[in-house]
Order: C-alpha cells, then sequence, then structure tokens
C-alpha cells in the first residue's frame, strides 16, 4: 500500500528533514511540495537551499514546487505534512482543511485547542479520535492533527513512564541545540562561548502541552493531567539534541531500578518509523550525550539516564533529536499512526 | 599597609588567575609561588605555561618557584592562597597550617569540616569566628579558611537574598563552563558540539555547601540551613560563567518584584575585591548570559535574571565567573576578610 | 583640544565598536550618531541591541539617533566615522562630503578609487594627501577618507616591513572570526563543527587593497605595489580575530631572524590609539591565537608567528582584530591622523 | 574469501574507526585486538571507552584483549592494521613482521623509509612492489605498508589529477579538525572561540610524504617528485573533516574547467572501501564544508571546490575525513589492495 503525501513548507529546515525522512519510506511516497509563493514554478533543487548531510534524493530534486494553497496540491494526495512557521499555518492550515485534506502538522498553532488532538503514538494514540469531535466543531472534511513542541516531546515519554508512581510536580531546565530555531535562528555571534537562558514561548509550550499528552480523553474532550509543570528553557551551542534535567515530585517511593525499569518497559508502537525501544536507559551517568546518543533508533528514540532517587521522587535527565523526534520525525509518525487506524 | 602573600599551586589555571587578580592589588603583595617538586627552583615563566589573555606581570615571571612545603615559603609571609588539586590539599594543608600560615584555600578537601569556616564574606562574614574553634581542636596557630565551589557560589548570594521569604526547598540545574574543569580538564572531542549531563561531585557540593554557607552560627558550630537542595549540573561548551536555572520553594509568596528587590537590595561588603553592587538583576529575560555578562564587577558581581513567580515561590537565572567569584578571587576576597577582622 | 565626532550607522556591531574606543577618547567627543529611517527619534539605548561585553556609556545611551542624512547632524560636528553597509553608503556618502563633513570611512565602497586615500597611519600615512587630489576631482569641500578591509590590515603591515627584502609575490590563506559578517552574518547552523571557505568579494579586496597601500604617491597619484597578491578566505568558529597563514616571495634571501627583527622594529606612529608597538613577533610557533593574543595593544597590534625562510621567500602567521584593529579601530586611527595633519 | 585481521591499539580513537569500519566488512573479519599491557586480559567492552557515535558491535564487545606483542596474536591471522602511538609503532612494528606478519600502518614512523611503501591505493598501487626490496633489505617474512598523514592524503590526489598540467610547486594552508590530535589531543580550553597556527610535525609530513606518494618508482627505489611543497598547518575547532587551501604553480595554463575536468576524471580504483568517485568537485564555491562534506562516499572521498585559475597556476580548496580517509579507512583501503594484488 502506497500513501501520496504532500509537504507544506517543504524548503526549509524542518522541510528538508521530512524529505529526509520520507526518502525510500515503505508507505509514504512525495506528491507534493508547497513553499511560499516566490518560489513557486521551481525545481526543489532551485528553490531549496539544500543544508541537510546527505544529498536531495534525486526524484525529489526535480520535482516542481506549488504554492502553499490547496488549489497547488494535485487532488489525489492523502496526507500532507506541515511545517510552516506558526503564524503562517494559523492562515492556511484551515483551508485545506475545508479542502478535505488530512494534514499531521508540526505547527504550533492550535495544539491546545480542544478539538485537536495533540499525540505521540506510544504515548496517548486514543486522543486520536477527537478528529470526530473537531469535524463535528468544524464542519471540515479533512483532519488536522499535531505534535508536540520539541522540547516537550523530549520529556513526555519519560513522565508517561513515571506516572505509575503518582506524578504530582516537575520543574525541567533544557539544554536546547540551535537547529530548534531554524536555520537562521540563532546567528553564531550569540552562542559561541555563550548560552541563553531563555527561549521565546517554549516555556509555556513545555507546561501546557505535556499536561495534555499526559491527559484522559473520555470520547468528548481531553482532561489535562494534574502535575503541575514548571521549565527553564536554555539555548546553548550546540546543533541538534535537547538535553533536559527533570525533578519530579511522586506519591510513591519508587528507588532509582524501579523508575529505570519503568521508563525500560514503557511499551513502543508497531509503526514505520517508531524505534524498536521508546526509551533507552544508560547507566552511565555521564549519558546521555546529545552528539553521542541523539541518533539513537534513527533519531526517533528517546535517551535517559542519571536517575536518582530524591526525598520527593526523582531526578534524572532525558535527550531527543529535536528535528527528527522532536518535528518532522514525530508528524511522519503521526502520519503513520492515522494510516494504521484508519484515517486515511 | 602591605601583606605578603603567597600562591600554593601557582601554575595551576586557578594559580594563573590568582597572579592576575593579585597584580597592583592594594593591600597583597606576591611573595611566595609554590608548585609540584619538579618545577621547584625554576622562574615562574619557566614553570607556568601562561594562558590567561593578559601578559604574566614581569615581577612575578622571574620569581623563583618553590616546592609546596612550608619549609620553601619565606617565614615573612603572612598568608597563603591555595589553589592545590583537592587530594594534594589535603595532604599538604595540615603542615602548613602547623607551621602556623593563615590560609584561605579553594581547594574541596575539608570544606564540610564542622571546624573550617565556609565563607562568601557577604553571606556569612560571621562563621569566620569557627576559627577559634579549629585552633582548639587541631591545635593549629594558623588557620584554614576555604571559599565554596563555583558553582555553589554562584546560587548561594541569591538565595541568601530569598531566604527572608522563608526558603523551603530548592532544584537547581547548571550550565558550567570548561574552565572550570582546569586546563585539561574536559578535552575539546568530548564538548564541542555537545553537552555532559554530569560532573562528579559537583551535585553533592552544591547541596550540602549552600546549606552551610547558609546555616547559623552560635559561636560553637554551625547548624546547615533546612531547605531541601537538589542540584543537576552538566557541563555545556563555554569557557568561562556558570549559568543556573533556579526552581525555590517558598513559605511566603512574593511577586517577581518583590523577589528581584530583595535581591538588588542584598547588601555587599566594602571589601577590595568586593563588587559595588553583589547582584544585578537584569529585566530582560534573555539576560544573564555567560559570554556577555561573566565580566561584571570584574568578575566578582553575581547575576540573576528571568525572575518569575510560580505557584510554589519562584524560578529564576543566576550567572557568576567561575574562575574569578568562583575560585581565585572567592580566595582573594576571604583573604581581604581575614585582614579586615584582624585575623592577619 | 576636544573635536566633535558623529557616527554614522551607530547601532550596528561596528557602530558599537566606535562607541567603546571613543568613551573616554583624549580628543573626540561623540556629538552625533545617526542609523536607519526606522531608528530615527529614539534613544540610543532603544534604538542599539547592545552586545558589547561593557556597558554602554551612560552619556551615549540617552543621546537621540537621527537619521543618516546631513541635516541630522549638528553643524559644529566636524569628523564622522562611518560604518554603514557599503551599499549604504555609496548612496549617502557623497551627500556629507558635498556639505562639506570629513568622513573617516570603514565601509568598502571606493577603497580603489584612485582619488581617495586608502590608509594606515603606520604604513602610507602619505597618502592622505590625496585629499587634495579628490577636492579638486569632486569639488567637495569636505573629505573621504577609507581603511581597508579586516582581512586586508592584519596582513599588510607585515608585508611593509617586508619589503624592504624585495616582495615579488604573496599566496595567503585567511582563518576568519564570524564578527566580522556582522552580528547576524553568519548563523549559528553555518558555522559550529565547521568552517566555510570562501567570503564572497574578501579575497579580491585584499589582493587589491594590499597592492594600494603598499603603492608609492608620487603627489598626483598612487601607484600599485607591483608583488602579485593571491588570497583564500575562510570562515572559522572563532568570535573575534582574524589569523593568516601567509607564504611570501622575496628577492632577496633573509633568514627569520632577520624578518623577524625587520617586524620588530617597522615603525609606529604616535597618535592616541596606535599601539607602542606596530608588529608583535612570537617566538613560540603555536603563536598567534586568536582568543590569546587579539587584545594585543587593546586591539590595535598587529601579531605574528611561526617566521620560517623557504626556497622563495618566507612563511609565517600574522593575526589583529578584525572589529577593533580591523574596522572601528582602524577609521579613529586614520581620524587622529586627520587631526595631526591637521585636515580638520 | 575471509581473511583474519587483527587490530593494534585497538582501544585508541583511530582504533575504534577501524572498528566500526570493519564491522560486516566484505572481506575482512576481526579475529585480534591488542592494547596496552594494562589493558590485555580485558574485554573489549571494558577495555575501550567506546565514543564513536554507534554502538559497539556486540561481538567485538566481548573479545578479550590481548597484549600488543606477537604471542598474544593468534597464527591464523593474515593481516595486521595499526594505529598505535608512533612511538611505540618503531619499537613493536619490528616483532610482527619478524614473525611473518603483513602490517597496514597508519603511525607515522618509516613512512619515508625507502623500502617501506606510502601508499594510496588509487594514487601510486604500483609502489607496494616496495615490498620485495623490503624483505631483501630487511629479512622479513611479513611486510610493512603504510598511510601517509590525513593533512597530506587530503591534498594528494587532487595534487596527482594536476600533474598532468606540469606541477612546479605548492604552497598549503590546513584547517584541521580536533580529531586529528587523537581524543584527548586538544584541550576544549585551548580551541573554543580559537585557532592554533601550528601542528608539531605535521608540516614536515606533509612536504615530503605528498613528494613520496607522487614519486616515480623504477623497481627498487621511489624518487621524490620534484615540485616544492610548502605547509602551514593550523587547528580550528571542528570535529572530523580536514579542509585544505591550495596554491599550485603549473608549467601549462589550463583554466578552471579543465582543471575541474582533470579532478572529476581521476580514476578510483575497485576495492571495498573505495569510493565510486575519487574526487568530487563543487561548483558552489562555498564548499566542500567539513561538516557537510566529510562523510561523502563513507568518508572515502575527496572534496575539491573554489578552483580559480591564477597568473601562476591555481588555487582551489580541498577536504577530507581525517579520521576514515586520513587514518583508519585509508589502512583498510591499503589491506584490500594487499589482499587483491596477492601479498595476502
Amino acid at each position: 500500500m502506497s500513501v501520496r503525501v504532500g509537504i507544506l513548507g517543504a524548503t526549509g529546515a524542518v522541510g528538508q528533514r521530512f524529505i529526509q525522512l520520507l526518502d525510500d519510506h515503505e508507505t509514504f511516497e512525495i506528491a507534493a511540495l508547497t513553499a511560499s509563493e516566490s518560489s513557486a514554478g521551481e525545481t526543489y533543487r532551485d528553490a531549496a537551499k539544500w543544508r541537510v548531510n546527505t544529498p536531495i534524493p534525486d526524484a525529489v530534486a526535480e520535482m516542481t514546487v506549488g504554492a502553499t494553497t490547496p488549489e497547488a496540491v494535485p487532488d489525489d494526495v492523502d496526507l500532507l505534512f506541515s511545517s510552516l512557521p506558526s503564524s503562517v499555518a494559523a492562515a492556511v492550515e484551515p483551508d485545506f482543511l475545508e479542502a478535505g485534506y488530512v494534514v499531521s502538522s508540526n505547527s504550533s498553532n492550535d495544539r491546545m485547542a480542544p478539538d485537536v488532538p495533540l499525540t505521540i503514538p506510544e504515548i496517548n494514540a486514543d486522543h486520536l479520535e477527537l478528529i470526530e469531535v473537531q469535524r463535528e466543531n468544524r464542519g471540515w472534511d479533512g483532519a488536522l492533527i499535531k505534535n508536540p513542541n520539541c522540547s516537550t516531546i523530549t520529556m513526555v515519554p519519560t513522565l508517561a513512564a513515571l506516572d505509575q508512581f503518582g506524578l504530582e510536580r516537575v520543574s525541567v531546565s533544557t539544554l536546547q541545540a540551535v537547529s530548534g530555531a531554524g536555520y537562521s535562528g540563532v546567528t553564531s555571534m550569540e552562542i559561541i562561548d555563550n548560552a541563553i537562558p531563555h527561549i521565546g514561548g517554549e516555556e509555556e509550550k513545555m507546561e501546557s502541552e505535556s499536561r495534555k499528552l499526559l491527559g484522559d480523553f473520555d470520547g468528548a474532550e481531553v482532561t489535562l493531567h494534574g502535575a503541575d509543570v514548571t521549565a527553564s528553557c536554555n539555548r546553548i551551542p550546540t546543533l541538534d539534541g535537547h538535553l533536559e534535567n527533570v525533578f519530579a515530585d511522586l506519591t510513591e517511593d519508587p528507588d532509582a531500578e524501579d523508575i529505570a525499569a519503568a521508563m525500560r518497559d514503557y511499551p513502543g508502537v508497531d509503526l514505520p518509523s517508531a524505534p524498536e525501544q521508546l526509551i533507552h536507559v544508560f547507566e552511565d551517568p555521564m549519558r546521555p550525550q546529545p552528539r553521542l546518543d541523539r541518533e539513537r533508533g534513527d533519531g526517533m528514540a528517546i535517551c535517559a539516564g542519571g536517575i536518582q532517587a530524591t526525598d520527593e521522587g526523582v531526578k534524572y535527565n532525558c535527550l531527543a533529536h529535536n528535528t527528527i523526534r522532536g518535528a518532522a520525525g514525530a508528524s511522519v509518525l503521526n502520519g503513520e499512526l492515522l494510516v494504521e487506524d484508519g484515517w486515511i
């Protein structure tokens, strides 16, 4: 079975990752690429300033880029991946949904909307049923599904594993890679021999999205998880891979080995892009490290380490590849789930 | 008035900072330099591989380096600064104390010993009186005084400012510069495009030293402060300046401006190396940043920013220069306090 | 004596360096600041995103920024420093010259114009007399004087010292800092763990400007120096300081010590911003290094090292601070020369 | 056909690359691993501090490491790869050769010995016949073959392509990655925000080895190529990939396209680890770049770009992966050539 897919915003940093991940994908076949008006009509090779460290797939290089409008996308495309800037996405995603497209979107708009599923297949695949609510509310033939922010997705699988011990409160500090801000988001003068202790909007995303992902869905709405989440987000001079220090309060009193086992045993899913082991737990406290561990599971695994029980619960570190598991790979995995569950 | 001082371990990274800071000091005059046996007899210029970005002071360059033994230090030296590796310091500091020297030491051994003052002049100058207890216990004519670890000293002044609001609990995550590990402590292969989520022993130092610094001294012993402190320590690719994210629980409910005012108003001390303003509070949430702010107050100020009230208290960031305020400068300031209080 | 100066393009990276260098200058007093239309009317504090690691001088912070037009500059300003982008400079510098201003410009336009002096005071102060030719040609009351490109100025003093040995040919390879491209010129994704083997226009600047600087001026025109100069320019992940490898063919056959002596003895000038020693020669082949040596002479010295005689002449390395000696400091030094020689 | 191989010095940085490259190799099967005396008897997992970004192959992880002596290597091992420090290699390689082993060595000792083949299979495979001379001279049953230094091998294929135009003289400037110095060779304090304009011994290696590689072999001895080669070697803050600026004088007068064609058409070899295209020529002058291009041809290709004809010949840039094509991969390729040519 083959599903024809399009990529909205195909020339940007995340767009290029989509193309890299979809090359030779067992189910998805790239059938449409869109970008801004000014690039429409060019070949992808000309429109994109390709910066990924594998060459552009030949077939994609010669495709013609269209504008980001429903008219520019062939009718036989079944699924759209979106990596548009959130302000652009907020303006154009509704057009595609009205036109009946299913959109798996990495853009941050509407993630917290009550009728938009925000999903990580391994964590809350059941939230996908919100599509029914969404269609009823909005009158769309299509469907909009979101994946969370890169810093959120790094932490949430580990929190899901901890939830059996009574997750009450989370303080988290992030060390985020520059690629999370897009290709030109962080200048070299800003970050060489430096760190920046704030990323606009990032803390709020972690604090709200994680509670929705861990929340209960009763068929009509998602109740946010009750844990209090507080985040401090930092940019550091790494290229890819977000590292996070988590301090979690638990009502129960597990020891470090109980927690490690809960993480290691947290079940994965059987989808083409999913890693065999969702959470890889290191015993060496010096790990995980961004450069050494971000490629684990082809960039789709979550790494954890430094687990220590504390008076109130636990502290540990986690890491994921921010432009694969944290962006393009997350949308692709959601797309695979949509196919698996029969929405496409 | 001039005080003749010696530097134990003068050729290392912190030793070089001592020499830089003591050049043209208004009170201290460098009269002795020691290093390992193998360098004894050489000029300082030959013995040290000078890597500071200001030239070696001429007078110091031609001084002869002695071995690190009391015999090698002239009798008219009144004060010793020590930046020996802690294992070496543990072995030789007692010899200098028995020989009657006053030692202001940056080495980590004995910091938690009940009869050794661990001081930051602006925070707990009164702990210096522990010297009386120490002399009685140990039978030394000299005196041993310690400054805390670089990651501890970055945070403690801000915690001291918060204590009026009922400091109950602290979770802290650090982004530490490579110079904190000494000149050869972190290889380039380890840290370029990377971060390391653990620094051996560092978390325990932050958790214990901060409680001693904030503790009460009743003339006989120091009672540790009651707050629970949990730390996660990370190494990142910056040269100098430790940045820290603090999450603090408070019994009271101050707003962000109350907290900023408490920090800004926290009193300094009138010593030659002390900054005019101890804690500099930024309103821009992107600050403090290591490269832009570490030199504030000639490297002796504490910077804070990103202050936000939370449900349980407050989150904020702080920063200090780890080899000045966090090491050599801390020992020099303690030396100035010893002079001011008449111990020398 | 005090000279009132203005800075055209005061909010950019080089503009900020001008303000840092002119703070407490013994002759120059900042009397006007200009920027783009959109910033006109704001205080400098608001208009500039200050990123230098010393605070904005208080007096400057509260000055009002004007538009970059002659009308916006007070009449009693005697000298303008310009760090405008070259396309902007090409459009507006003539207006200021017609209005009678003397402009010491760091912008790259017109550097090779036959009637525009391109000067380094220590190298070719006599070229300043081209102003007479310029005034005759252009009918300006003012005067336009240029300093060379940052990569050129790093090398030319060492070539001037070599010229006594018959300089025939130069191949030079540069390792240039990111600040040379302006604050946003190089993104972090481009340069972390990377190097870029080309800088647009830079090679041509080095190849032509160096021959003009070393050329003879006969009172009417400058004859370019006869040496053949070939350059390859690279960007590397350093913040400040351009390092260059020079291979020079000489007609004579000096040994390394002759060459070192010629560099060391090359005369400086007696101007406020000039370093006491123009060229500092290192014996240690590992030096000069950007981070350790760029501040030499307050960023105005040239450093050289690794001098080795070759079959055809010599190879050596040189270094200078690209935004001080290579940009703002170069313009200030030219301004000081204009005052000294009575042009102001 | 399977050849049983051993790795001398298997735990170091290059040793780890050997293991990565030999995993699933079509001809070679790892049968012995040696390290220093202190590691002998440990499993490889325990003896090596594995830092490559792919996991240790399971079979290798459980192998027992032996001492680096002929006795510790099983008799049925046919070929040894060596990445020993050169001083160690100089001491122990003769023992293995006397014991009859064929050694493909990356260590720098003996590279210029008249009876030791220094080979790059695509450049001078015919030099392998020097083994006959070597056996006669030394009385060894085994054979010693060397690959050149990483900085040499990056440049030599491009020079070989140029030789048809009359290669007379080469000046080359290198921008070398930190991995070239081994895992602990360059500290982070030395290289962050910095560059080092000298690498001990490196310039001499480039100047001599390149002439041997390009030299003629008449069946008895290698005559060094007549070109004059001068090198300046710099260390910069990149992890892998040496970038080099070459200035070459030619007797003929080819244009840039002639030169590009000569490089592109330079023939490869049909060996398992050889890249399909030996020299990849970029038209974009901003390429090659270390991070984007070092993986080309699985790290075995040479990249070139920025080709411009000059008055005397040509200038261009080249790049190769220094620990693959420049070290472990070079030895493996030589091993494959030894098999192909029947020496094993």
